[in-house]
């Protein structure tokens, strides 16, 4: 496949851009980056015209719950709402049905916004392995590991029992990485963090963990131990490369340095920690510190929508505000958490991240025809500042097109929101009852 | 006209939801409104099926200069950006025809988003003025007076004069609200300030400014009178209804008392706000004080975007983090504010900001097809959280249909781009000597 007249923003470490570049690629993989001499070098199979739209590595959105979807737009200004709404509903209402449904309709919203590698923590975990088989994306999956009786599971810690078996069942797949996911420090004993790091070890596989997101989780710690979350977690061993923390807010200075040397990866979630008021975490020196930093939504009860355009836009923004400087966190750098920092976090930048010869073949591109897209004074800055999902007009995973002209290919979410009004109607009933 | 199969959102006193509702129009204004039963009820020249979106009132963007698009993207993350780049590339390129054609830019793209009324500062506002007719928006239009030779005036405080001939040239237009716009009080003397006062009194037309957004703008004040910039403009007399403050962010409780005594419109401006690291004006104390608050875009080189979508995410997200609580600023009080609070702002609300019988039909469908628009719960929250300007499908300014299936049906903006292309290279060389 040869891509042409685009530019390309490569991400590689010069972060090289290229004017109406050329890249091909072969299978799943890119052999050639250049400029229009590369057209003629190749005979393809595929060409794609990107007509001076601007191609990028593929978005990660390094933290989300893609199937809550079914919940989306309920509940968003309520107080309490993780225990008045979400876990009960969650009670109620999760089952293998919804997790596919919910699953297929999250990841087609982020095929289309130009996500092309996401990391996602739920239940029912191998219906999201389906989903995302089917429609093409790259996906690291956790099941979730909590200490009471979860959707799928009959009794606390059955999530365990589950990854062993989602784990084995997915170990080899290309597209699929299974993982490990204890829910939160807080809603997993010390005895049973330790298990599931172990289980992660012998398998080879990442974790997947909400750390330090809640304010109570922080003051559990310090009151039992005197520890913060991560001290905690490093006390007891649970912290190494393979670990992935989302959220990260409620963190100091030595919390910084213990993730540094555990390596361990960060999902940056502004737009769902902003909404629900949890903080700011100090993603800009974490940035500086050349922590594995990346972006995610969350899950769509939390941060609405499943794309990571919206996120570089909210970064920028609440960054440059509370460091009370215009110039911090430059459109170059939040691209760079978006794509490169995601795979980073994941341990995936040997494979994506980048536009690079070797790497997957993962690929965005993003039409400037549009008219918040204009001018163009710089690629970055229209793509931080102005892009909204609706830009994405191509997207490419493991060298297959699955999204041509905005239409995604591969799944006709049309039909998904029909059957989505069955559920739909079952969680009116169920909140109307909260 | 007969809208039919479409949720109205009417944001009426009791902000009444009418589902499977109708509106229906004569001319500029809306006559009915009501159920399906008043689809017999009228014999209709033009039907408009709304195919189960939402309709809401029209978005104000209370304050931008959409002129500036032919800066966009250029300078973002640049520290003293305002006088390192604005000042002298406005001084070295703004003219009329770069005018012309940014504003007609502008306000294709705002009328793409929803936007149906819009206010705006800038030099040659007559372009200005000309391009909203064209396309077919309505503006509240202010011409610049600065104490520096303006890029339209020849010598200090010109712009008074040319106010004076654009305001008779454009008083009695259906459209176009001609208005008076002081830069800003620090770049204003005391005597102008009064001087564009009286201006405005004589004339019976709105004053624009910014008022509060710069830290060094309460240094000056407090220094030289011990007073806020809030304090010192009512200390000279010139804060009354007439007079709509742009930004507004450094303010104490005393300002508050001011403006709600004097009645002064505010355009709360997050995003530039944010993005420039200004801070953020207590926009949530405001509203509870039932202040004259709309929203604001600013202009595209602080904004970017010139759509309110945008902006309505943002102040959701930053107020609720800011205060430090997530059920604050519900999404129904944001929509009220992205509406008929810029209608209040602007003196235009017993005209426009909701859907009443008597008042002008400027409305807008935003489509509930695309992927990001489902699961409905609660509209507003769909629309506040979730939606983006791409969904916008529908637009209809006084009682006309200027958008119609994502399409601008007054002009080709694809023609603009072009033809901005010429001015792009100009832009480039300048700055590139900055």
């Amino acid at each position: 496949m040869l891509i042409k007249n685009v530019t390309i923003l490569t991400m590689n470490s010069n972060k090289d851009i290229i004017e109406r570049g050329v890249v091909v690629t072969d299978n799943d993989k890119i052999i050639d980056i250049g400029g229009e001499e590369l057209i003629d070098k190749y005979t393809a199979h595929e060409i794609v015209d990107g007509e001076e739209g601007i191609l990028i590595p593929g978005f990660v959105n390094a933290h989300t719950h893609c199937a809550m979807i079914a919940f989306r737009s309920l509940g968003d200004d309520v107080p309490d709402r993780l225990k008045r709404y979400l876990f009960p509903l969650e009670k109620m209402l999760v089952d293998k049905e919804l997790v596919s449904l919910g699953s297929k309709y999250g990841i087609c919203e982020m095929a289309l916004g130009g996500v092309t590698t996401f990391a996602d923590m739920y239940y029912f975990e191998d219906e999201v392995a389906k989903s995302t088989k089917e429609i093409g994306l790259r996906g690291v999956l956790g099941e979730t590991i909590v200490n009471f009786n979860a959707p799928d599971a009959d009794e606390p810690y059955g999530g365990l029992e589950y990854c062993n078996w989602f784990i084995d069942k997915w170990k080899n797949d290309e597209l699929v990485i299974p993982a490990v996911a204890p829910h939160a420090p807080y809603t997993n004993d010390t005895l049973y963090l330790q298990k599931a790091f172990k289980l992660a070890e012998d398998k080879d596989v990442p974790i997947l963990m909400h750390i330090a997101e809640m304010d109570y989780e922080t003051e559990k710690y310090m009151h039992e131990y005197n520890l913060t979350p991560v001290q905690y977690l490093n006390s007891i061993g649970v912290l190494n490369s393979r670990m992935v923390g989302a959220h990260m807010i409620h963190v100091n200075d030595e919390d910084l340095k213990i993730l540094k040397e555990k390596e361990v990866g960060i999902s940056h979630n502004i737009g769902a920690n902003a909404k629900g008021a949890h903080g700011v975490a100090p993603a800009y020196k974490m940035y500086n510190m050349d922590l594995k930093i990346g972006l995610g939504t969350d899950g769509p009860m939390s941060g609405n929508t499943l794309d990571i355009t919206t996120q570089m836009g909210l970064v920028a923004k609440v960054h440059k505000l509370y460091n009370n400087d215009r110039s911090i966190f430059t459109a170059d750098q939040i691209l760079e958490m978006a794509t490169l920092g995601g795979a980073r976090a994941l341990n995936l930048d040997h494979k994506i991240g980048s536009i690079e010869v070797g790497k997957k073949a993962d690929m965005v591109i993003v039409e400037t025809k549009s008219i918040n897209m204009q001018p163009i004074y710089d690629y970055y800055s229209v793509l931080v500042y102005s892009a909204n999902p609706s830009n994405v007009s191509t997207v490419i995973v493991n060298g297959k097109v699955i999204v041509k002209d905005k239409t995604l290919l591969t799944q006709d979410y049309g039909v998904l929101i029909k059957e989505f009004n069955k559920i739909k109607d079952k969680v009116v009933e169920a909140a109307s009852s909260l």
